[in-house]
Order: structure tokens, then sequence, then C-alpha cells
């Protein structure tokens, strides 16, 4: 205990010499940036720092190794605007509102940056809640508290859950894949939505849909000149995964004139211009609904894809998060996999991943970290290399495993949980729809703005006609004119929106996304300060 | 629904026609490869597939646009045993041994090759279930029933955790580092193992240590020049990850005759000669305790190593993962940090990230896929990169971020649940102490083997002399001696080892990685299987 004493003292000592840097300094920005407001922010490392004098305000951090020199420069050039710097911002806004309640012209921040529904409220389904707490802790399963306190169906399944686990630990790594049992549940609530088979040993169950997407850009791209074509605009993880796995994004343009219409013969000519730069273009993205701008493809236009798939020889990767989120009734969502078994197409004519999320849909459990791909058309040798990079992270976390079977086997009519499971799923549905639409109206009602329907999805992308004026005043300011107007948004109004360049956009086009996630009695507001926002900024920067 | 009927006869036709391969391919390797011996694995698909017809033997997969010749090489590349070719073939033995028993000289498969003790039959610690399930249902924190259920603390904890969650909203995403409250905790937790200040601003929660150690390769192999300097024998996830991101592994062996020692001026060889051949050695990963080595450095060492990296510029890649797996009384776990802070060092003086798992320790919560990273030493400028690498996967999973702040903040004295808490660690600590002790003296006393202390970590490494006649007989099977070994050893006792190549050693060696997990009713059996294979083994082929 002597030697801890003398040794804090002299790490004090050596602390105050060299580590106390200014403020001022870019570290207070990255304080800023990893602090979050909550009340227990003052650890006792910032009691320590208190002590040390300032005499070495000098001091930096020049002889540590790794700098932007050389740092893996894929990671410098890797972005991803959706917690990007508006959102920094924001938190920065947080703050000073609850330091200084009235310190800024509105009294909280309104996050609509990102697709993340329970940060604002919405509340979890309560059969899948009951089912993950009984798995986490087995233990009272049988205890006779338990059935006052869960539905019989929760318990119920809770029992089959863990039947289908080896010892039912659920503390165990799984399958790389994922929990067999849990696969095959998945697979059939996969033959219930598309009238075709699945495979378990196809599905391979991921911590949320973005590593899946990772691993197979991993598998995909081995130089730059490996290409994937990606929509603009796009879902900012394809552009930040290609980059840090090093390929070339081929853009097509989806065409905002048609509602966000995927056109082949733009397929066509920018496959034709990247081949001709050298590109061997391996797969294409599709996001369907789509993310950031809400189109739901027509089943014809789905084949058309699949078609250009199978001709061209591309992985077809079919974003597939959204699809319990349709909020029209003219259209519907079709898995790739269905459009091209029911083309006639067999597990050998085409390649292709489709990604799940427990995420989205109506339940957003994000937190969770719960998704799957299931990978159908590629060789047992690339499914074993698959495998393999599977099993170097071990396997998907075990909570997140159980609720994407859950989503994908919802309680059943007769089931106790079925009425109340399918009163929250239509409110929360019922809600989105209204939201969208109360949102959409809105921006098609401002000065130079134009929003294509949220036929899907969470988010609506409308596009902003600036005034030379503001453009001007964003080169100014050196930032990109939608940015200066989400920026200009947030510190008036605190909601926050991610700027369409963050997504990728047609040039000399502006946009930016909103989600159409907060509460319904807060859409109001939310219509008004924007409203009156974007009244102000025209009249300061109309012609 | 018609349509549906149609397309469903038309894509059976079509399977027909285009899918069914030869059940002697590889592809059926790949299926037992991907299937566990779930009773439920018979699925419709499996139904589908018994309809098919098989005169399209011949039909293959070279129409699918990815092969092996245009796969990314880093993926061929990368290996990792712990999950490799003897696992599958233990799998298949499973199967087999549940199909059909009696079939092989032994009635279960004994896992030893994966630090995965809950799949062993150890029981999760119960305070940190009640946590995590009250976590997952908040709903039920105010119903009378749930106090006669869970303890006092674990509602109070679970209280305190959903304070720190704003909006209590644990199906949201959190910040990108993990929720400020429970990095809060762990900060705390840290101060108190090691008596110097921890930042709560330098903690990355992560899903398991796995991604955590990725995201450090990601950021500091920019190309092949980048290399890691690793220790032989290794724990696979830095070969394969080192591989994935196209770096140069840098190997250093450790000393077997000192009981894995780690010598500097070994370290400084293996430096000098990496920069000869023009590699930029970044970093230097220690594993302590060791995997799979066992071996706890001596304080005095790691001074040397901390001394090491700052002369030379190199980070610091710290797994700690096994810090509270320590079985011998003369030895104890001294953090890198903590030695570098009783240096006198001081956060500019050298970059260090530990990593700590929830996988680990006596809990072995492998399956919550939780754990952090504490970054320490980098500028503000890289901190932002790792952020922003962090924020492209939104964030770990919240059990697995709750997990973490239980382990480094346990029941104290005077809690409800510290007593049974106390126990149930105590009890396991002391039986893995006992079954280390117990393997290490059966390997020990067979010919030719020689075994070091687990003086720490969860497994064993012994060193076979393996008579040439089985050296030469594994040349003519095509396999390394230690993997002949191991699959003679599998195919005889149903004993699942990973083969020493898998982790590396000096050339000419051979070892197995044997974990120390089984339970203790098992150890006897495991014993004796061994000894008698052994005996044979060396019959069969000594000279």
């Amino acid at each position: 205990m002597r030697r801890f004493v003398a040794d804090k003292a002299k790490y004090l000592i050596n602390r105050t010499r060299t580590t106390c840097s200014s403020p001022s300094t870019s570290t207070s920005l990255l304080h800023r940036l990893t602090s979050s407001p909550s009340p227990s922010s003052s650890s006792k490392s910032a009691g320590v720092l208190r002590f040390l004098s300032t005499d070495s305000m000098a001091s930096d951090y020049s002889s540590t190794p790794v700098t932007l020199n050389n740092v893996n420069p894929k990671v410098l050039k890797c972005e991803y605007a959706v917690r990007g710097e508006i959102v920094n911002v924001a938190q920065k806004l947080q703050q000073d509102l609850k330091e200084n309640p009235g310190s800024h012209p509105f009294d909280e921040i309104l996050y609509c940056n990102i697709g993340n529904p329970q940060s604002l409220a919405q509340q979890p389904i309560t059969f899948f809640r009951e089912v993950l707490a009984l798995c986490d802790h087995p233990l009272i399963l049988d205890k006779s508290e338990t059935q006052g306190l869960f539905s019989a169906d929760s318990i119920e399944r809770a029992f089959q859950i863990l039947d289908q686990i080896p010892g039912r630990a659920t503390g165990a790594y799984s399958h790389s894949q994922g929990i067999k049992g849990l696969r095959d549940t998945i697979a059939s609530g996969i033959e219930a939505r598309d009238g075709f088979p699945a495979d378990p040993n196809d599905i391979f169950l991921t911590d949320g849909a973005s590593p899946a997407v990772h691993m197979m850009m991993q598998l995909l791209i081995g130089s730059e000149n490996d290409g994937i074509l990606c929509p603009i605009p796009q879902y900012p993880l394809y552009s930040a995964s290609i980059a840090l796995h090093g390929g070339s994004l081929v853009p097509y343009y989806l065409d905002e004139e048609t509602g966000w219409g995927l056109e082949v013969s733009e397929l066509e000519n920018q496959l034709k211009d990247a081949k001709s730069k050298g590109i061997n273009v391996r797969a294409l993205v599709v996001i369907n609904p789509g993310n950031p701008t809400g189109q739901v493809l027509a089943e014809a236009n789905q084949r058309e894809i699949v078609e250009f798939c199978k001709k061209e020889g591309l992985v077809l990767l079919a974003d597939e998060v959204y699809q319990e989120n349709v909020y029209v009734p003219e259209k519907q969502f079709h898995s790739f996999k269905k459009v091209a078994r029911s083309m006639g197409l067999g597990e050998k004519d085409l390649s292709l991943v489709s990604f799940q999320s427990v995420s989205k849909g109506f339940y957003g459990e994000c937190g969770k970290r719960g998704g799957y791909m299931e990978v159908t058309g590629f060789s047992p040798e690339i499914r074993e290399q698959i495998y393999k990079v599977a099993s170097v992270n071990l396997c998907s976390n075990i909570s997140g495993q159980i609720l994407a079977s859950l989503v994908m086997s919802p309680p059943k009519v007769g089931d106790e949980s079925y009425e109340s499971f399918a009163a929250e799923k239509e409110g929360i549905l019922s809600s989105l729809t209204r939201r969208a639409k109360t949102l959409e109206d809105a921006f098609n009602s401002l000065e130079g703005v134009t929003c294509n329907k949220a036929e899907g999805a969470m988010y609506l992308f409308p596009r902003i006609n600036l005034p030379d004026k503001a453009i001007k005043a964003a080169e100014e300011a050196k930032t990109a004119p939608d940015a200066f107007y989400a920026k200009r948004l947030l510190n008036a109004t605190g909601i926050v929106v991610v700027p369409g360049s963050g997504f990728g956009q047609r040039p000399g086009t502006w946009h930016f996304r909103c989600t159409i996630l907060p509460q319904e009695d807060k859409i109001p507001a939310i219509v008004s300060r924007l409203t009156e926002f974007h009244k102000q900024f025209m009249d300061e920067f109309r012609g």
C-alpha cells in the first residue's frame, strides 16, 4: 500500500510536469465530443486534474507515435455524417441548455438526425423484452412470482429458446453463424414472408446489420480497383465501409423527379463508365425501402435490378432493414430473394445477400445490436471464407440473436400476448405514417423546398433550393451550403438534421435528412419552429 | 396467394434444374461446418431439398461472380485455428454420436479448445444476470413480485444504471464510446484496481475485446509495410486481424525454458530485424496473463517493456482480458497503465491501449459480447479518428455495456448479494486453480511432454516431443505434426485441443493448447483418457 501511495505521488508530480495542456487547445474539442451530459460526468480524474499546475501549457502529444501522417490513410478518408460534426454541436448545445437554461432560443434539442426510435421515447415491444429478461436470468423461470410478472407465452418462448441453446448457456459463445435453433426460426420467418424456402445454414447472425455489411465489403474489396455500385443518396455506412476497406464507390443516382426512382439505364451507364476507368465492379448495393430517400421499390423494378446483376455478374447487396416500415397502401415490401425466386432464379443463378436488423421496423431495438444476413448464391469455398471471417469475432451477442429470432417470429393469433403485441405494433406504425405525412406536407409548404413522400423507412429527404446569397455565405464560412443551412437551423431551433452532403446528392442540389421519429406530441412544435426558421432564413438570403 | 403458389412451383422446378449438387462435393463439408447438432436441424428447406431429383449433379457455382481467384486475398490469408478444422471434425463426431450412439470409443466430445466457460456448464454470476434481466424489462422494477425474485441490490443497481441512460432507453443506440455513466463506473473500477486516475473519456465500450483489437489494427496498419510485434505463441485473433488489415506480423518468441519469459533483448533483435527488412513497426502486442501460454508477467519485466515501447516509439497494445485469472500466490496482475504511471510516465509519454472483456475472468460471459478498451497517450486528432471508426458501427450492445460496468464494480461488503457473489467467485476461481494444477501435473507425467504452469488465463500449452516416426506420418498425411497428434487424440478420446501451429511456436517444436475449463468432475476422465491415448500413441510411433 505504501508503494502505491509513493507511486501515486510520483505520478501526480510527473503528470503536472508533462500532461497538462491548455484547455483551449483541440483537447477541449475532443472532450466535448466524447462527453455526454450525464450528471455523473465529473469523475475522480477530473478532480485530480484540478490539482495540476499550468506551468506546462506548451506540452503536447508531439512525442507520441501515432500522427495524422502515419495513421492508416483509409481511416482518414472514411466519413460518417450521421454522427458527424453537427451532432457534436448539438451535444454541446444540450450541455449549454442544461448548465444555462434559457441561453438559447429553444428549450430542448430535437434529434431528427438518426434512426434511433427509443432515444425519442418510443417504448419497446413488451413481449420481446419479457423473453429477453427471462433468457438473461433463467433461474426465475420456475418461480411462482414469475407467472404474475410475465405473460404465459413469453415464459413458454423463453423455455423454447433455452432448449435450442446447447446447455441452455446464454453466456456461452455460440456457433459463429449464431445459434442453430434461432437460425431455424429465422429461416421459417423468411419462408413465411416470401413463400419460398430459406435455409438456416444461409443465415449469419450479426451485431446489427453494420458488421454484416463490413464483412461483405471485406470479402469483395481487395484493392482500390474493386468497385461497389451504391445509390446516391446513400446511407453513409456504405461509403464509410468502402473507404475503410480501400475500395471504390461507384455512384448511381436515384431520380428525385420520379420519387427517387432507380433506373437500370443509369446503372448501365455508371457501370460502363467505371469499367472504362479500370474499376472492377463487384457488387450493387440497393437500399429498399430507401435510406435516406424513403422510396419503396416496385416489384417490376426489382426484377430489372435482379436481371442486371445476373447479366453483369454482380453480387446484389440488398439492405432490407426497413422491410416492416412501409406507410403507403399502394406499396408493399418484396424481398429481393422472393423476387429472384419468383423469376425462376435459383441458388446458383444470383449471388444475393439480404441484410436485416432488429434496430429498425416498428420495434426499433437499436441498442440490442441484433441482425442477420441471408447469404445465397455463393460457392462452398467462398461460404467457408465468410464463415472464417465471422469466426474471428467468435459470434454476435446472444441477446441480439434471440431478438432477431423474435422479430422474425412474433406472437401469433391465439397467443396470450398477441393482442397487446398487435396493438403496440399498430400504434407505432400508424403513428409513423401520420408523422411522415405531416412532416412531408410541412416541408412542401416551405418556399423553395420540395419533398418526396416517405413511402417507407424512417426519413424524409427534402430538397432546398438555396438562394445564391446563402450559397455564397456558406462558401465564406467554408462549409457546404446544406451544412450551413442545417447549422443555422440547429442554432435557431434545436432541431438536428443531417446535411444532404453526408449522403451524396446530384451536384448543385441541396438536401437534408430528417427522421420521422420524434413523438407525435413534438411534431407540431417541430413544424412551427422549422417554418418560422425557414421564412427568416429565406428573408435573410433571398436575392 | 395463387401467385405465390405458382411462383413456388416454378421455383422448385428451377431449383431442381439448377441447384442440386452432389452431396459428396465440398458443399456437404460446408453443411457439416455450419450445422449444429440441435434437434430442430431438419428445417422445412431440408424437406424441400428431398424433393429434388439428382439429374443435375454436374451443376455448380461456376457462373457465380465471387471465386477464390477474385475474393480479397487478405481474407484468404487470414487463419483462425481456435474455430478451425479440428473443431469442424469434433462437431461432426458429436453429430455421429447423437445419431449412432456407441459409434466411437467415447460417449461425449470434451471441448478443451476454446475459452468458453459457460458452454462447459459454468453457471453465470447471479447478481450480474439479475441486473441484466431487470434492465431488459424495466417495467417489472416497480412490481411487488419483483422483490421476491430479485435481490435488493440488483434492483437498486438496475435503477442506478437506468438513470444513467438518457431516457432510460436500453433499446437506443448509445454514445459511440458507450453510455457515459457506465464509462464513469468503469473508470472508477480501474482507479480502484490501479491506484491511479482513469478518465471515462478514455474508455471505448466494444462488443467483446475482438472488435477493439480490430479497431486498433485498422488504425495502425496502412499497408504491408506496417508491422505489429506479436508474441509467439500468440492468440490467433492477432495474426488474423493483422492479415485482414494487410499488415505484417513481426514475431517475438516467448522463452519456454523460463516459463514463457518475455525477454527485451528478443524484442530488440526482432525489431532490428524487421526494420532491416523495411518494416515500419507500429506497435507491440503483449498478452498478460498469457494466451495460450498462461504466464503472468512480473512487474519488473513490465517496466522493461514499457521502457522499450517508449524508447522505440511503439504503441503498447495490452491484452489484459485475463486480469482476474491468476492462480498462483506468488504472482499478481498489474495493469500496464499502473506500471507506466508508477514509473512516472504520464498521458503523453506512452501510447497505451488496454483491452478488457466480460468473456473471461471468473464470470466468463462470452455470449454477452461486452468489453472495453482504455485508450491513453493518443493526440486529440488521433482520438477523433478512433471515435469516428467506432461511430460507423454506432455503438456496442447495451447489455454488454452494462455487464462491463458490473464486472468492474461488483457487489461490495454489506450489499445483500455480496456473500453469494463472493462465494460464486471464490468457487469458480479456486476450482480453476485446482483444475490447472491437475492438468499440468497430468501433462508433465506423460512421456516426452513438458508443460509450464498455468499461472493465469485459462490454458495450458504443453510441449510434445514427437517421435520422428510420428512426424513422418504427419508429413505423409499432409498435416502439421501437432495437428496430426491432436486429430488422433480427438478421434481416440473425444478431447478437442488446438494444435500449437495455430498459435505459432519455435520451428521444430510442437505443442497444443488445452483449456482448464471442463467441470471438475470431468477432469479425472480427461486425465485418464489422455494418459491412455498418449501411451498408445507413443507405443505406435516410438523409434
